[in-house]
């Protein structure tokens, strides 16, 4: 069936889903009611005519500037420069942050062919210039790519005045010391902190 | 964000997909070009108009009669009964089977409130009283419903004359004795077969 098999090969190039889910998705959609696969092509459609790039961090945002730029209760002092904007969202459903974002639009990765001059970092520079600022927080993740990026970051932003943080490595709450990786645990002594 | 969180909460009601898996979907197609997106909905759309049920054997299908029904080469003596129309796709992967075939869509479930009366029987004991129909082949999975479901069937179609078999139940090819669980053995034991 023409129909089924070039909705399954769409679906299976989604992250997470392969022929099997794909097929179980498609037979869903067949199975249920007009309405639901109307909204849901509908919504797959809006998504990105709704969702455009916050101008100042380069969040996902239905308004720009995204409510967190915009917002006058956020610690303007603070920047956490992220890989991604999902990203973000992830870091606001902690609700331990309480500043601003900025995204990179990726991380350097040589072997990937990309260098600083790919990531958004005239636009954080340019931030860091109304001299609101006074600390980066590197929230890239603990890879070979975010660690070279968070160095590059120091580099850059140092000589500005500008302190830069990045977000301990380290076991994770709730895990076992059993399970931790060679190179988490290291980390997480090396980063050890006073009780 | 409106925009995303209506596509996650209509994803989250796809079979094997949860709420992470939802927002991995939907940051894919925020990052993804529109054509993709754009197809993605279309192919949604147009997956329940352009697919229909065969009206002689319940199969989904985009010409009816359905390709196997109106197959000059398949065994018009054999007619294999099957829950759903998916069904039909996973055992004509096995290359198996060279019959025809007939959706129940269901199974007796009495705890469901599913009777006989719900299921597409009329219409197999139609084809039935052709004549050319020498034997129905349950393949209703080895389950208290599936079972209960091939029962009736062999009640309602032996008296005609038609015989009445059953998908084998045992220890799946490659599977081990340590893991089979003891209904399964117990079955294997009851259908062993002659070396």
């Amino acid at each position: 069936m023409r129909a089924l098999e070039e909705l399954v090969g769409l679906l299976t190039r989604l992250p997470g889903i392969g022929r099997k889910s794909a097929l179980r998705v498609a037979y869903h959609i067949l199975k249920s009611d007009e309405a639901f696969a109307a909204a849901l092509a509908e919504r797959i459609r809006a998504l990105k005519s709704q969702i455009v790039f916050c101008s100042v961090c380069g969040a996902y945002t239905e308004a720009d500037p995204c409510p967190v730029c915009s917002s006058p209760s956020r610690d303007r002092s603070l920047v956490c420069a992220v890989e991604q904007p999902q990203d973000i969202v992830t870091i606001e459903a902690s609700r331990e942050y309480r500043g601003l974002y900025h995204v990179l639009g990726g991380l350097i990765s040589p072997l990937d062919g990309v260098g600083p001059e790919q990531l958004r970092l005239q636009g954080l520079m340019a931030r860091l210039r109304s001299g609101e600022v006074r600390e980066v927080v590197v929230a890239t993740n603990p890879t070979v790519e975010g660690d070279t990026t968070a160095l590059y970051l120091k580099r850059l932003i140092e000589p500005s005045g500008v302190a830069v943080t990045r977000l301990a490595t380290g076991i994770p709450v709730g895990g076992d010391l059993e399970y931790a990786d060679r190179l988490t645990l290291a980390r997480s002594f090396r980063g050890r902190t006073k009780l």
